[in-house]
């Protein structure tokens, strides 16, 4: 039996050559690495902005009152209280939608809805509550307004000329608020890469089957498709195949046809029936780049990309593995080329270790855990269970010479 | 002009009112609070489970090997190194899929690939990297390995009879393939709810329009479609009417026809043009029950359920306060009917307080923030800006009775 050993490659420098090999395919091709679409606004939840927006507008476009109440000259309410009101003389009123031909005074003020722009000579709006009506035409005020109360000036919202979200942000719901306000109901977002699923192995079955003794069925395409949709990714098709050279090599053809990432599930490291890497080379212009990472999960892992810059990886058959792997990888090099969110759910939670944790010497080692109270705790369990991911809410990094953390120590918990 | 002034509820007393009211509708009419539907597993991503999830099985189904190597009696390695190796007799090979028609007995082993079945009697695996071949019948291992070693035993992932998933929990990528994992292919899952969007307001134009001088483009329609996709709901329609008592109970008797909820963002202050309350009295059984929120932004809120249990919630115009309390209110309900997130996204972040901050007396205040190293940083701005919310990171909430928050506090960072 002849046995290669896997040479590993560190994270970063998969990454970094997943990266280059991406790039100079395209390049070469002349092709532009990312096909970008427009969509109305409404479509536009979480997908990536491929365009710098520059707001071409002042908003709001006029001094407008927050409030229901009386727009008037803020300095004329100095003093003003409960006991002590100041009256003002009322010389109109301002409609919604409308600008008032009329101006404020010094001693003047007009009924303003909220919403409605204010009289010119306005600076600040006393609220209904805090006002009462003497006969028709008078008001009495009791409070004491500052400057600019109770209203926003033109361009306080946004100033025009001003870039108000950048190329390669995710779009979240107040974006999508933010770009209604200056009317651009068109959006230049870049298109979610296309990604097939190939799972092989001859033990694994399709999981409406009933497994034989031996067999098991098909986890990984079920957890990826979820992870694809999870980064915001499309899938393309499933396919699962047995460990045969000659159908994973047919599969992984057709599926390049349709996709700009094929994800084949096991097969992936260097036993008799591995043959990701064989079909690879040879389907590939350049052959595979990487084969192993010095990561815990996800040691048996390879990289290649075609004449056309499409991407292929050989995931890990661990659920586990796999999962965290294609996040690692396609996420990271989607984050790398494209953007990623600048949200909260895109930063890792703060935390103090529940116990003494190990790494595994020499690998840079995930180890799933929960949160809880503050305290991260390690789910344990072996490599490849998927219950134990099912568990965790998110993972911990140790670095490669990291040789563990000890409890108490602060941890950085990473959402899953 | 007369003016009622707005007699608040708690957002606790709100939610609780909303609750008890739509319950009340649905049992009135012997309705079900929540319809359920069945998907196939690859379609349930983020969607909620309307069941508990029982395995009937245990996973794996027999004891597995998790890398290629040699299965064996973990005893007959207790010393072997790299120095000073145990030789074992190859007594067969495990091919994948089947299950070995022969025994481990001691001293002897046989070769396994990653994912194959042990054959009885063997309780460890020995990495093929740690061995050697002799002949064709011999092998020298070279490490020592521990009981269960490098292989995972029948049910060590699920075991028969567990509840794996709760009823209610959010379906993430790794309940997808623990799912699957147990042949569970299709899933009954809660219908998200159908909004529906009725924005309201004579100054408010379409995006896509140039306002002119005093009107503003609908904001709050884009912002809330995408809070409503970020919620796993479904947009049902969306409507722009004019501050016009028959327009906008037209628009919101339409509405519930093909809705679950139906929001109506503006006009539900009680300013002269605001007509929300007069419609949402005259259109639903109970009338409106909330009518104002001590909550800073969102006081103008107002609530009722007809007699179907579809909700009519009147948003405030403000932005920020609409995306706010569609969020609390509706995405609340949600949680206390159906279930929520398990994961770190529904968890708030710990921070410290960047600077001093005040909250706003009587009214339980929300804070938008965002967090940068380990800090939050108030993003100020006065209500209703939808350009703080854009740059907002998450938010901080201070309780009614509070009256502030101290410089180096440690406060929670909810995610917006």
């Amino acid at each position: 039996m002849d046995i290669k050993l896997l040479e590993v490659d560190t994270l970063e420098s998969a990454l970094e050559k997943l990266h280059k090999n991406y790039l100079a395919a395209h390049e070469g091709k002349g092709l532009s690495s990312q096909r970008v679409e427009k969509l109305p606004l409404s479509e536009c939840y979480n997908k990536v902005l491929a365009e710098d927006i520059m707001s071409p507008e002042n908003i709001p476009a006029f001094n407008r009152s927050t409030v229901d109440g009386y727009a008037l000259c803020a300095k004329d309410t100095q003093g003003a209280s409960e006991s002590l009101p100041v009256f003002l003389d009322i010389v109109g009123e301002v409609k919604m939608g409308e600008v008032p031909d009329f101006t404020i005074n010094p001693g003047q003020c007009a009924y303003v809805p909220t919403g409605g722009a204010l009289p010119d000579g306005a600076d600040g709006v006393a609220m209904v509550e805090h006002c009462q009506l003497f006969g028709p035409a008078q008001v009495a005020v009791y409070s004491s307004l500052s400057f600019g109360h109770n209203m926003v000036f033109q361009g306080d919202d946004v100033s025009r000329g001003q870039t108000i979200l950048k190329k390669g942000s995710i779009i979240e719901p107040a974006d999508m608020g933010l770009l209604a306000s200056i009317g651009k109901t068109e959006i230049l977002t870049y298109k979610p890469w296309k990604i097939s699923i190939i799972s092989t192995g001859d033990e694994i079955v399709n999981p409406s089957c009933t497994p034989n003794p031996g067999q098991m069925r098909d986890v990984n395409t079920y957890g990826l498709i979820g992870e694809i949709k999870r980064l915001g990714f499309d899938v393309a098709g499933c396919r699962l195949v047995r460990d045969d050279y000659k159908m994973l090599k047919d599969a992984a053809i057709e599926a390049a046809k349709v996709s700009d990432v094929v994800l084949i599930s096991g097969g992936s490291s260097k036993g008799k029936k591995d043959v990701t890497e064989e079909v690879l080379d040879d389907i590939t212009s350049g052959g595979v780049f990487v084969h192993g990472l010095a990561v815990k999960p996800g040691k048996p892992t390879i990289l290649a990309t075609d004449e056309q810059g499409i991407i292929f990886i050989g995931l890990p058959g661990h659920p586990v593995a796999a999962l965290l792997i294609f996040r690692l990888l396609i996420g990271g090099l989607w984050e790398m080329e494209i953007g990623g969110s600048k949200g909260l759910g895109a930063m890792p939670h703060k935390a103090k270790m529940a116990v003494n944790i190990a790494a595994s010497p020499g690998r840079k080692t995930f180890q799933l855990v929960t949160l809880e109270k503050g305290l991260a705790v390690p789910v344990l369990g072996k490599s490849g269970l998927i219950a134990t991911m099912s568990k965790a809410h998110g993972y911990i990094v140790m670095d490669v010479n990291q040789e563990g953390i000890n409890r108490g120590e602060e941890v950085e918990v990473w959402p899953l």
